[in-house]
This record gives structure tokens, sequence and C-alpha cells, in this order.
């Protein structure tokens, strides 16, 4: 999971953005004081993410807030289950409530499309990874609902691994000196890694000493040709179009890893709800103790 | 659109969580002086929304990019059609491409989901209406996809507008008690929405003096009927679980406004790409100037 | 009142901009373990307002700082009266004195300024309203005094609620077009009020749907001929020059609202002290336990 | 003058507070194309301070809008005297406005009221400083606006000056320890003031070899008992209470230093208005040319 | 020390330098519940600083760390001996060490290295003081560190004391008139140093007023004439290539104060680590708990 | 390089922290309109890092500052060596050049310190890289200076290289396991290394499938025997206490990368200085023209 206090600087955004001057509903409306109860629940099927996220957006606005969790995240959901109960002062339940949803049903919808593709490629040896296709601001929640959708990440970012494209291998005159000077200045704790559309491609970046090969947009035989022709000797990654119909065939083909960008970028969110229950005040009786006159 | 500053803090956050420590693949390839034309274009059927936002991703890497615009916001697009070119430092164009594209991605998604559903409810004098169910960091960018889509905004947040709903109401004793209590504590420029379920609650709210009310998850008779008791004296909401199929219906029985949480937090990313040219040296011959040894 | 996140941060920087590199008298001469008690109290007649906010400035530089309120905002102050006492580390006492009496002088003199003109128009059923003439960095701040002092605030920024001046009509093409505009681009949470100067504008504003108008300027006459025509139809805002003299004439004319800039910009600071009575060492006897040599 | 990058931090902060997520009058009703200029001035006799703050307010919004500044800051302003013109796209103009001005009549209000008291007690050899009774956040600004009406700056927080009080002395065990541990412990770039109350005191702060005593509200005729005492061998201030009435009287005691804190906590806004004239259309005729469909 | 609320900004920012989107050596292999003990011992001859700067970075990871300091800060280290044993979650003690270990080793170097000089000049009554050349982000904490070291801090940046070198001296027109024209512009709770090359503008400082001077590369018998010269009318530092070679000679002069540098810009870090015992599962047994499948 | 908002971002904050609320003695000596040239040039021997940062100190204070670059980063230098030429306003150049000077020196240095190692393992086949003990908040600045002076960079954080250490190991049951969890956790874009202090776990990292290995403070016939066993299947990397006295012995052993602390957390800053020549005044007469009375 992010550090505690990355999500939290992301959260306080969060906040600000819905809240802005103020919930300026519930503050006239619900007494400083009044408690409430919550629970929150699926109203559809799916793979739940993000909920230590949920909890603490409600902690952010006030540190009473104490959640249930009844589930874990990676957890089954279908409509009607019962995921956490939430309770502590009404005004921060209501106030995060769209917020703490928001983040968490999106992450889950992320899991969600991401298990559906890895139940496709079950057995096969084949990993599935994410992409950089992410959500600006977003991006380090979004590859961890990956993985708890039972992905795997690719590279974080721009910083934690050589990818090499067309462009790349024109300026640098070809893929072996692009190898060759990429290997020379990077950290060697790093891999390096070659997008090619061709076998002769695939050829030169394996003789070039590349840790992995992407295989961009290729079919599915010429994807076969290539998982013989590297025999193991690089890693090979296969991307471009390839969905929920067509994953299985290639990861058949002996790939080891499969990127889809989908999963991140176009994930419809899961449908999760929060119902407050009855509120209480806890002592007092009236609105806003800071402003008595 | 979002006020230059306001776009510059998020898009420096984009880049910087896609960055981080640096684009080590670009970095050891591509010299400081090399410069290269791209061509923004996309591959499937949809509007266009934030090409100026993926502009500025550009110019914040180097102010020296230059896009040249062949399409604005709002404009239609199909597979193939250009949308802009871009020219500068050939560093600039691959290390910014990628958060460039996932913003304009993302809200072409937005407006290509908004128009599918307005062009369902033309001629009705509905309003289709986004939510506060958005992405979080990013509402200010999606409402404005919204509306380039040819949608309309529901208030920004928690401070521009009251919508007292369910546990409001309890918690203040009745719609009418909440409705007055509102009223008093609210600047005059707000107005004040009430969500309802029953016909009962409509009268209510209308007698309280409420200037909107949300029908929320009427089934279409009541719904017809909510609009011939509230007679025009307020504004009514169509709201929960509507979709492409119903939303027409929805929008013949009279109602104000619809409004849909699914166009900002479940459109799929529209598909543009970004193809790069070839690229030449400016000047000079060395890869990294600033490090000769 | 503020969120205390936003809170927070707005101390943050307040105590930065006074301590800078640090406190260096208090830090020189006052052990790290005395402990000392304060009294805040009143020099002046006023409404009290802030002191939730003095707490968290010393607080934030000490959570072991411990106030006990005597009293709350919105009460009535005379010289001598005891306010609160606080206790904690001598250190964050006196390195907090003056942000929290800066602060909270302030925000009750703007309490104070706004009672003494709620007293004045007290059962003419005219509300006295704020305006955006407030010191940068602190509106959310000056408008709670507002409120603590009886009166109701204004939009709280640009972003929620429209008000149509003079140039808005000039470039929208006259009154009508320009409440059309507005209707037609803002969210409807918000109402739309029209600045006029004459009757036939307030007429026309009127007929095009304006929910309010401001009456700018305007005699007093002319003012009570604007309730009669407007009749209940819009809310009327009084706006311009309104001072203690003339409000009471002003209110008794019928408008909804008086709208005064001065209860913020120029208010003077009530006089508020902090009394810091014998110190304690609560343990050891060295200056600086951090410093040991 | 704060370096522009800290007053441009300030200022981002006031625009976001009142922009907030748009200015959705002007943002509905301006064509991002139109021009207009417009003229600052004043309605009231006073000081001008802070036009410079204004101008850098407008081009933090859009860097095209230009000033013509008519008079410098100093300078003696009465009832319709033009300040600047400004000219620049019309958004800016309106949307900035508010801001531009809260700053410029808060710190013009502040020279106002120095140069008030500082022509009172001309010829005296006595300097006007100010005190750390500021608004947080405005300080450097508001120490700006003292210097522009004549006065001189106090020690700027409580990092570049030691002024010993009543507490510091108590737990350091006196006077002539405490100044002899703050001597020791801070720069020797910095000076050390003692605050007293009697002559006794000012006599043992002399001999432990302070470089300023300040006189805490101190009867006149102790404090010529005072100046005559000290000899010229410490710099003496004057503090408490003192006002336009007292202020030359004290001055003619001999102090060196006269500190007066309602030069910047009291001092009302200086009345300074902004009127827009025409505005043109620079090209095209579209409202918003980002959101054409 | 440091307001702590300034260091938990510094203490941040270095976290997420090093640890950026996540420590994927521990959090790959450390379960979230393993719990380690870990002991901070020294492997070089020093002096220690920085110890609470350390305790508070394994915090900010998590604030259930617990350091017992075994010895504080100014304490005299030497190889093989325990500085503080560390007690936690073992996630945080892994990831948290390097920071925590780079902030020691940097501050006690500096401590060091300022006792090895101080030692030097005891007993002549000239205090060591720094400069103003260290690290950009870190001065007040390597100005902590002098002070432990058992030096003294010269002024703190620009801002806390007047130094008016050769370039002001020229622009202002001599040094006389440099002196009055600063006396007069600055607050008078600050000194003013001027830095001179010769006896003859030691003189007309010294005439000018200069409450301090610097003797900027005088050779030795040049300071001793100084020193006569000035007979204690002002402070006298020496300045300039100053090493453990000369330093006593300098002192012996009768200067009062010997800025050096070197102690600050060139003290090696001192030799200190961290051994991390036998980890302990708390509770459980899988590897990670939020994202079970 | 550092993208340049990132250096923009920590040159603000080094301005900030040694201007603090001003510079007090240029502002009141130095007219506004002033211009001076400088000449930056080196006082020893090394090599050159870090001057686009030193420009870009001055352009942050005034854009208006130009430096000529004689010398590129990566020169040798020696005493009386001119590195580059600054013009612009006097203001600038006097209040940036200690910011932009400890930049500079701190670089240089370390670019010298690694330079001279680098030169002793010439010929060896041995890369010299760095490590992550670096200084807190100069991290990205010092791996570039590093690479200036002819090393390598090792991981720049956590989060771009996996390193299990001997309680990675422990924790993970043995290093078989331990690469096995990481592998399968981590990217497939990052390498594993694995830290040994034995042949025997240098065989089991070998045959877990580690990508490096580094070799713990291993005696030199042991490290000559690690070479010979690991027969090229993986990098090795020399740790521990290697100086300028065993770097070139540890580099015939015949391991790949060689790591040194050292290089960047204990070396003394290269004695670089800037001589400010005739300022000029540009225009007009007063000293300061925005604060004229």
């Amino acid at each position: 999971m992010l550090p505690v206090w990355m999500l939290d600087d992301l959260i306080r955004r969060a906040l600000a953005e819905d809240i802005g001057s103020g919930d300026i509903t519930t503050d006239s409306l619900v007494p400083v004081d009044a408690r409430a109860e919550a629970v929150i629940y699926s109203k559809a099927r799916g793979v739940l993410a993000g909920l230590p996220v949920a909890e603490r957006v409600f902690q952010a606005l006030d540190p009473g807030v104490r959640m249930d969790k009844l589930l874990a995240d990676g957890s089954t959901l279908e409509a009607g289950k019962v995921i956490a109960k939430v309770v502590g002062p009404a005004r921060a339940l209501l106030t995060g409530e769209r917020v703490a949803l928001n983040l968490l049903q999106h992450l889950s919808g992320i899991a969600t499309a991401t298990r559906q593709l890895v139940e496709l490629i079950e057995g096969t040896g084949a990993r599935l990874v994410d992409t950089r296709k992410t959500t600006p601001g977003l991006r380090l929640l979004e590859k961890y609902a990956v993985r708890v959708g039972g992905g795997h990440n690719h590279r974080a970012g721009l910083y934690d691994g050589v990818l090499i494209k067309d462009n790349h291998i024109k300026v640098a005159g070809g893929i072996t000196e692009a190898v060759r000077r990429a290997r020379s200045a990077v950290p060697h704790t790093i891999r390096i890694e070659v997008e090619v559309e061709t076998l002769e491609q695939l050829d030169e970046a394996v003789r070039a000493g590349a840790d992995a090969v992407l295989l961009d947009n290729m079919p599915l035989p010429m994807m076969k040709e290539a998982v013989r022709r590297a025999g193991g000797r690089v890693l090979l990654e296969a991307s471009g179009g390839i969905t929920a119909q067509s994953i299985r065939e290639v990861a058949e083909t002996g790939v080891d890893l499969i990127s889809v960008g989908a999963i991140t970028h176009s994930a419809p969110a899961l449908d999760i709800s929060m119902d407050i229950g009855e509120m209480k005040r806890h002592y007092g009786t009236e609105c806003d103790t800071d402003e008595k006159r």
C-alpha cells in the first residue's frame, strides 16, 4: 500500500476539492455533537479494493471515526454484501461519504476488471500486467488495485524501468546501439526492455542483450514464433488491443507477460453504497456549539 | 476552463508522478538538442475534450513545445482523424506523451459518454447533469468535459449548493424544518434542493419553499405524477440508475434535469494516439551537453 | 467553522511567519521543561470570536497545551472579563501568544462591529450580510466572525453565487440576455442576482427572472419604491456606503438584505490580552536537554 | 518589497480563496477574447501603498494585463485622484478586481494611518515603529506599508531581535542574568532589548548591557526621567496605548522609538475603486472558444 | 532545535526522496506485522548530533516506533559505543534506516568538526562561529549541530544581521555612508557589521558606528593591530581560510569571533551504523494483510 | 539533469531559507536599478559540476540575470580558472551569490571526489557507483554530480532496484526464498541484487537467480574467488570501506561495480568564488523606487 503520508496528501486534496469552503448542507442541519452509524455494502458482483483508503478519508475529517472492516481488500463482492460498518460523528460521515465511495468504487472497479482477465489466463503461466495508462494523480492506488485483483505491476513510471520504443531506436541508430547506450547510462538495478514489431527486431534485441521484449500488436502466429525464437533468453510481453476475447489465445502462445491498459483506464466503477442509520445526539441540544450567541 | 494556475498544479503533479527521478530511457538515448514532430489522432468515434490540457502538459516540460490544433474541444472524432500537430524538443514530446494522452483520453471519454446521452434526450427540454461521482483530483476537468459533451453541471461540490438528503431530513426533524434551517443558514445566493422518495415528500418540499426537488429512483408513472403536482413551482431532477435505455422515457416525463453518475465514473477512455515522426538534431552532436567530461 | 485541516494550514503559515528560524528570546531563556499558566482576558467591550482558533495555535506548537474556555464564541465581553485559561509548556505559551492574540483580536473586532449594526436593525426583518471585501487569506474565518456577531454571509467567493454587475450587463447586451445566459451556464443550485442603479433596471431584472437584485447606492425614497415594485418577487439587497447612521432607515425601507464591507475591512481589533503567571520547572534543571554537552 | 516569488505565493492563495472552482458570473457572460480598460482611483484622502502588489494580482490571472501606474507608492491621494490604468483581457480584470483592491485598500489604509502619526512627531527625533500585531499571513506586506507611510520597522518576527519581557525575566532569575544568557546564546548580529516597567529595572538593564529598553506603559514624567537616566547609553522605546492624542508628548520626552500596534491591526481600509470602461471583443464572436461544439 | 513542524516537513521530503513509489524490497519480503529491534552505534570517535531528528524519521514512517536514547546530543562517541535502541514495526525500521542515518551522520560530522576547533581555542575568549556556507535545505539543522559541537551561530540568513561587504560599500559611496543608510533602514534590533581588508577601513567603520567588523583574510600581525586599535569598541570577527593549524594563533590575537565555513560545508560524515536484530511476527502469518485474495 | 521544475522547487526553498524576510543589507544599500557584473572562478583543482544549477538560482531571483558559461560541467578546474560571467541587477547577484556558490561548491566537490577514484580504476573494467548515502533533499543533484565526475549511479532510491540485505533474508527464510518472493512481487523491469558475506551465500544467490550480488566487506582473496565462482552469471558489486588506497586492488579482482558512499557523504566543498565588479546605475537616482514618499 501507499505510505500513509502519501495517502494523506491525496486524501486531503480530494476532500478539499469536494468540500471547498464548507459542506453547507450538513453544517446547517447536523449538530456538531450528533453521532451516526453507517453500513458500506456492495450492490454488484466484483472484487473489493481500497477499503483502508476509504477508512482514512473519514479519519482525515475526524480522527474519532471508527471503521469495522468485515471484509479485506481482495474479497469477492456480490449485491447486498456488507463490507464495513462506520461509526462516528455524523458530520464526518455525511461530509466524507462521497469522497470515500468515489475512491472505493474506482479501485474496486479496477480490481474487478483485473480479476476477470486474470481468471481467463489461469494456468497458462502468463502474468497480466498493467501499464502507465492510469488516471493522473492516482497511479499508485490504481496499481495497488491491480495487485489486489491478481494482476502484476509493470514499471511504476518512467524512472524504474527502461522501455525502448520505436522513436528511441531511430534516434539511437538501431536496437543494438540503443541497448548498449541505455545499459551504460542507467543503474545496473534496472532491466532493459525493447519494443519490437517484427521477428527480425526481436532477434536483434535478444542479441543486443535486452532483458525483455515487448511484442507490439503482433498477430498470434507471429507471437508464437517469437516465443520459439526467444527460447527463454528474454522475457516476452504481449501488448496492444488485447481483450477478454483474445487474452486466452495470447497467453497460450507462451508469452511471459500480457499488458492491458483497459484495466486501469476504462474499468467502470463498481457499485458500492453507504447507508447511514439513525443519528444520535451525544450530549447537549444546540446546533453549533461554537457559535452560541 | 480551469484557471491556468490551477491546471498547472495538477499537471505538475501528474508529471511528477510519471517521471519521478527521471525518464531514464529518453534521457539516456535522446540528445538534449534533438527536435521532433508528432501527430495526435483519434482511433475511435467520439467527442474531443482536453486538448488545451494536453498542450500545457508538453509546455510544462518545455516551454518551447508548440501545438497546432486542427480541431477544437467539442469536435466529433472518428478513427484516423488528426487532432493536432506537436513540434518541439524530442525529449519533451517523448517524456510528456503518456501524461498528455492519459488526460486527453480520459476527458474525451467523458465528453463522448455525455454526448451519447444528450443526443438521446434532444428536444425534450430536460438537461443532462453530472454528479459528484467524479475521480478525486480531476473534478473540475471532468465537469468541463461534461459541458464539452453538451451536458450541464450540477453543483461543483458541497459548497455551492444545498442538497438535503434523507439523513439531513431525519436529524432536522422533517423536510419543512430542514428547509427553514438551511435557508436561514446559507448565503441567499444558494438554492435549496431536497431529495424525496414519495409524492407526499414532494408536496411537503414544495410547500416548504424548496427551489428544486430530486426524485430518487422513482418509477416512471410516479415521476409523471410528480411533474404534474409540482406544476413548475420547483425544478425537478430525476436521479438513480438512469441508463441509455431508460433516459428518453425519463426525459419525456417532463422533469427538468436528469443526473447520471456514469458519465464521469464509468466512461471508458477514448482511444487517441500520438505518432512521433522523424527526429532532427538541432545543432551539435553530443548526447548530453550538460554532462561533457 | 473551518474544517480543522484548513485551519491548521493557515495557523502553520501564521506561526512560520512569526517564528521564522526560531524564537531566539524564548529559546535562550526558557527551559524546555518549564510549564506555565496564562489567562486570556478582555480589555474592552465587544463580542468574542475565534477562541477555538487561538486554542489550535497553541496546540500546533505543542499538543500538550490545554485551554479551559470560560466563554464561548459569541459571548459579550467587557474590560477585565476572563475568557480562558491556558496551561502547558512555557515555551509554547510564550512563542504562540502573539499569533493567537492577533487572530483572536481581529476576529473579535469583526464580530463586535457586526453586532453593533445587527442591533441597530433588530426587528426590521432585514439581514445584515458581509461582502467579498475581506482580508486575503482570512476570508472563511472572517465570515465565521460575521456569523458569530449575528450577521449572515453573502456568497463565499466568485464560485457560489452569480452577481451580474454593470460590466457583465454591457458585454452581454442587456439584463435580460445576461440573466438568460447565466441561467443556462451555471448549476441550477445557484441563484442569480443582478446589480441595478435604476428602477427601470429593477423592473427588467424581475421580468428576466433574477432571484435577487442588488440596489446599488440608491437614495432612500427610490429604495422604498423598489421594495414596492418588487413586491416580494425577488430578494432585495441594499448596498453602498451604509453606516451605523443610516442603516436603520435603510432597513425600514423593507429590503431583505443590507451588505456592509466595513464590518470586515475596517473593523478595529478588539483589545484582548494574555497574562502569563508563574512558571514552574516540571523536572530536571538543565536549560535545553537536547543540547547537553 | 517582498521578493517576487513570495508575493506570488500569497497572491495565488488570495486568488484561489476568491475564485475557488471558478468565477461563474464572468465565465458565463464575458467572452474569452474580450478586452477591457479600467481606471483605479481614490475616493478618499490618504497614502498609496501596494500598487505593485495589485499589478501582480492581475498578471497572475493573465500575464497579458498591463498596468500604467500614474502614481507611485507613497503618493498622497485625495478623492477622485486617478492612480493607475489597467488594460487587458476583460475576464482577468473582472475576476481579479476584488483581490487587487482588497490588498490595495488594506495596505493604503496602513500607510495612511502611519503617516498621520509620523507627521505628528515630525522634528522630534523619535521614530515611529510598528509591532508584531499584524494580520496573519500579511506581515511583510504590512511592514512594507508602514515604511511607505514614513514609519520604521521593529523586528520582523521572533527570529531577528531579542525582546526580553516580564516572563522571560522571571524565569531567567532577573534582568542581568537574562541579558547575559541571551547574549551568550544568540548570534552577535542581534541586539538585545529589555521590556521594563520601572526606573530601577531600566537601570539594571543598562548595567546589564542591554542595547535597547522598552518602556512599557510608563507615565510621561517617568518616561522623561528614563530618558535622563539612560543618557544615550541605550535606545529607548515607548510602548503601550499611545494614540494620536498622546504621541507628540511622548516623542517630546526624548525617547528614540515609539511603537504603535494600531497602525497595523486597526487601520481602516482606504476607499479605492476600479471602474471598468467599455469592453471590446478582440476577434471572433463566440463566447467560449474552448468549448465550441 | 527546529520547531517540530519544520522538522517534519524536512523529514517528509527526505523520506519521499528515498522511498518514492515504495520500498519494493521491504514491501515484498517483510510482513506488515513483523516487529524488529535495532541498535544504533558509532564506528568512530566524534560528537553525537541529531538523534531526535533520527527518532522523528522513524516515527514519521510509523508512529509506533519507539527510540530509547542511551546518549544525548553532544555526547562524545567512540567506536562501538551504543547510541540508542529502536523498536517497532520491522518495515519502518528497514525503510527509514538510511534517511535516519544520513541525517545523523551528517549532523554528527558537523558537531565533530566543530568541537575539534572549539577545543583548539579553549581559554582564549574567542568564539567559533559558523557561516552561511551550509547545505541548501539543511541550514537550521546544521547550525544546531554547530551549537551541539560547542560553536556559536553567526546570523541565520540574510534577514537577521547586516553584513556590509566590499560591493555594498562601493555602491553606497563609502563605509560611513553605508553604515548610516543601513542604520536608518533596518530594525533597531539588528546590529551592523562591516567587512574590511585594511586598518584604515577598520578605523572608518569604528568611527561610523559599526557594531562589529569582519577582518577579511588579514595577516596575523595586522589582526593584532586591529584588536589594539578597536580597543573593545566593536566586536572583531576573523574570517578567511582559517584552519586547525592556524586557529589558535588567530584566537590569541584577541579577536572576539572566528568564523569557519569548513565546519558546515566540508565536514565528513561521522561513521554511525544501525544493526537490526531478530524480527518477530506480531500476529497472523500472511505477508500483506491488506492484499489477501 | 533534473527536470527544470524539480530544480526550481529546490532552488526556491534554498533561497527562502537564506533570504527569509529579506536581504536587509542589500535592500538598504543597493538601488533597485543598479546593475553589476560578476565573475565566478575556481580557487582549487577539481571538476566543475552544477553550473546550470547556479545559473537558475540567479534567474529565480530575477529573470533578467544572464550567465555566460565559459566552461561546461565536467571541465577540469584549477586555481584562478574563470568559470562564468554573470550580468544583471546588482541586487539579484548580491542576494543570490551564497546559495548559488553553496550548490556549485558542493556539487563540484562531489564530482572532484568521484573523478579521483574513477581515475584510479581506469582500464580495469570496474564501474565506480554511488550509494544512497546522500544529503537529504539533494540526492538527484548529487547523483548528477557523480555522473559528471565519471562515476555511475546505483539505484536512485528504494523504488527502482531490489537490494536484499541480511535482515530481508532472515525474515524471508533464506536467500532462495527471498529472491523468489521478490521476483514474484516486483515489476519485471527491476533487477534483483542480493547482499552476501560468504561464498556460500554467493553460490546460493546465483542459483536462486539473482541478477547481481553485493559482496559486503569481503577480503580481497575472497573477492577474487567470488569473481571466479560467479563466472559472469551475475554482476558483482564490491562494497564496504573502500578508499583511494584500496580501490585499485578491489577493481583488479574483476568485480563489475565498486560502490563508495564517501564520494557523496564526505566530499569536501570545492573552493569556488564570485567577484562582483563595478556596479552601474541603470537609470534614475533614488534608492528604492517602490518606496518614494
